[in-house]
């Protein structure tokens, strides 16, 4: 794989903008994926995600008693991929073979990357407490990973119902903001 | 103000694609502003949002007092104002008169909305329990706002360290999601 360790004291900067990600989870042998929006950074370093996912998902069953996933962060070449992903259910489908996508080893879960996202960042579940109520997982990232050569990744925003925004052009002001 | 009432069934549309918002407070007669990055919706409708504030913000403070108030979103347009609102504080700015935003009263909550804004979110505080670890809060959006002639606000996406992402293109894609 072309993709080297990214320092996670930046991983909020992947995140924090808002893309669409493809969450991977892995029950025995089988690995699966879905489509998610609903996530925020909560700390820098660690790096501490929350994230939304509906007990209507068959990730939300698989994620709660393996503790393990990976959120990986697709471009808008994977536009189809992810709708698709979003579209069906692991409960039927494979989705790696039905949506020709790669699964990589990854070094810290079970969970694979998927190869063709740029970004991918192995988390471990550490809070369940707000799972009950609002659906909501806290993850620690341990290890994330970036394709160097990929340096204006287009990602997408989902504007609801297919609808997404692609990254557009890069400002930057002075600023003493992390 | 030529905004009108948005369908709270909607507000998940607004939030989904991670804009930069500037959040409003109300302490006694003080109004204040921060930007923040750090947000994710929890639910559809009622529309139930999380967001990430330090304690070292002045608005942490006042959000946990008042319980109450409002996510803008501001368009490029306003990147230098969100900035600005982001590298200063509260208890040393007026931050309306400052950047020259104005606040027009809202209909639920004593936090104003930024009138330049394209959209505004009336917020309520209806849950802490995760404040003291995570400095989570989660908001109930109580009535939104948006600005009827502007079709594809141009929304700016925190990359880290003052660098943003404009809101570029838009594309559609068959899907069953909401």
């Amino acid at each position: 794989m072309a993709k080297r360790s990214f320092p996670l004291s930046k991983v909020y900067s992947l995140l924090e903008p808002g893309p669409v990600v493809m969450v991977t989870t892995a029950a025995k042998e089988r690995a699966n994926i879905m489509t998610m929006s609903w996530h925020t950074m909560i700390d820098f370093e660690p790096p501490i995600v929350g994230c939304v996912i509906s007990d209507r998902n068959y990730t939300f069953g698989v994620l709660k008693a393996t503790k393990e996933c990976v959120i990986n962060i697709p471009t808008v070449e994977l536009a189809e991929h992810a709708v698709g992903c979003g579209n069906t259910t692991g409960r039927k489908v494979d989705k790696f073979k039905t949506f020709h996508l790669t699964a990589v080893t990854a070094s810290h879960v079970k969970a694979p990357l998927i190869k063709e996202c740029y970004a991918n960042l192995e988390c471990r579940v550490i809070d369940t407490r707000m799972v009950a109520k609002y659906s909501l997982f806290i993850l620690e990232v341990l290890k994330a990973w970036t394709d160097p050569s990929r340096k204006n990744p287009r990602t997408i925003h989902h504007l609801g119902k297919g609808v997404f925004m692609v990254a557009g052009e890069r400002i930057k002001l002075p600023s003493t903001m992390k």
